[in-house]
């Protein structure tokens, strides 16, 4: 404790003290927001289901919920092993996805969720599927407003994989975490399901 | 408060000290950046208007600020009560807009502007406009110097929509906020101008 | 010092308390991961080199490492003093991209590296090339498993220019920081080396 000695005996009491007056400052403030930061245990966590319905296999405006912007590039079907339609290096999809609570069937019923995933994904392997998202959760029920946003890389070959919670607004001001995706169920390409266990270790509440 | 007594009695000084120690290590650094957060008010706050001039409709390369990397998709024009062009789903647009601190008149002047909003935002609505976003704002002045990064969802329908500052570079170093989104002119599908009222709650000074 | 002791004057000893409290919590966690924050000096730094092999150029599929999604616009040739090929605005490029430790040769050895690159970059400068990046760094190696996630404008006039990590998982949980970019290497349009400066300012241990 030499160093801590040393660097403290000139300044740790005016430094304690400014410490507690920014403490101060925030409990004397109106609204008095709190940050929650837990390292081990999350401050919010839920899990929940997002459903994509891919247009350009399904052929059914009415209940696609996402649709390719562009076209697998030459590099899907570079490699001799690849799967018919190739790995679809280069398709990116917009999607405007139902999100659930809990695992439920085909649409249409999917079309009236209160939670949706609002963003992007596109397929970067050449020899395996591979794929990148970045979106927004936003959830508009009386019981949750707001939204959080995630990125990160879709490693499809491992059985699950995490992206980062890099904010939030609403009831999720400010929020930061960590998702983790896992594949819940695959209908060739017309429908896939994505688990989503999301963490949250930074709250403001 | 009997917690509070039985988890701090074995530790508490020990801890008390470390912290103090981080303190002061901070205090004694060279250049001693520090955190500021503040919960209920912003540590920064800023009112911008970024202003964008979409080629694909205004057909003036000199003009315009954004084009449309990629095309509508069937389901823009899915719902029988969608407006001539559809609602987009699936268009992504590309953008290198002027950003301005007041309301501004239409280019050319618009070009010079030491502000710019660098990003790309895309249609993700079936049945009516909805949007997402992803951008920096550049600072290039004397004045301010750096970037911040934005992300989040769009949702039209609404009066005002938050997205997440996730991130910033130089004097906007490591910042984090909210950005409240509102329309504030359109001018057919040539132009519109976004209101952004930038709010950031952890700042590093 | 006299709004400090008014200030704390009422509420310093419960406050000292509250977080003495809230410290002593997590010092009795179960896995009792940290957060170092530093503001000054980064709590980790590495400098990596990411390689880009732009199929579109090199015409050769076993050797690329990312594809053009979609078609420059017409913004791309706007200005008079447009090379050829433009400025390549509204080029919106997937990538899937070897990263190396040390500056390295081009293919097939790059194939094989255990850190990559995977997101997309796109143009977005009508008289001058400039790009915009969002891109996880994907580790998997013995050493480092994990990911960080980042964003930001790729402002190419300047020689280094700053983007965000802005989350990151696995052995960078929750991480946040800046990643210094600059051009270290350019063959025409069929390859760029990048050098990435990573310095993390809050990282969880």
């Amino acid at each position: 404790m030499a160093t801590w000695s040393k660097a403290a005996s000139s300044s740790s009491l005016i430094i304690l003290a400014i410490f507690l007056l920014s403490l101060a400052g925030v409990a004397h403030g109106r609204s008095s927001r709190r940050l929650v930061r837990s390292y081990d245990e999350p401050c919010m966590e839920m899990r929940l289901y997002l459903h994509d319905i891919l247009y350009d296999y399904s052929n059914s405006t009415s209940n696609s919920t996402s649709a390719a912007a562009t076209r697998p590039t030459a590099l899907s079907t570079a490699a001799p092993s690849a799967p018919a339609g190739g790995t679809f290096f280069g398709q990116v999809v917009v999607f405007n996805d139902p999100v659930t609570e809990g695992r439920r069937a085909l649409p249409p019923a999917l079309e009236e969720t209160e939670v949706r995933a609002q963003g992007l994904y596109f397929y970067n392997g050449k020899e395996a599927y591979n794929a990148w998202f970045a979106f927004s959760v936003v959830f508009n029920s009386t019981a949750r407003r707001g939204t959080l946003n995630l990125m990160g890389a879709d490693i499809i070959a491992e059985k699950t994989r995490d992206v980062s919670v890099v904010g939030g607004t609403g009831d999720f001001f400010m929020a930061r975490g960590v998702a983790t995706l896992r594949t819940d169920a695959v209908e060739g390409f017309t429908y896939f399901r994505l688990q989503m266990d999301i963490k949250l270790y930074e709250c403001y509440v």
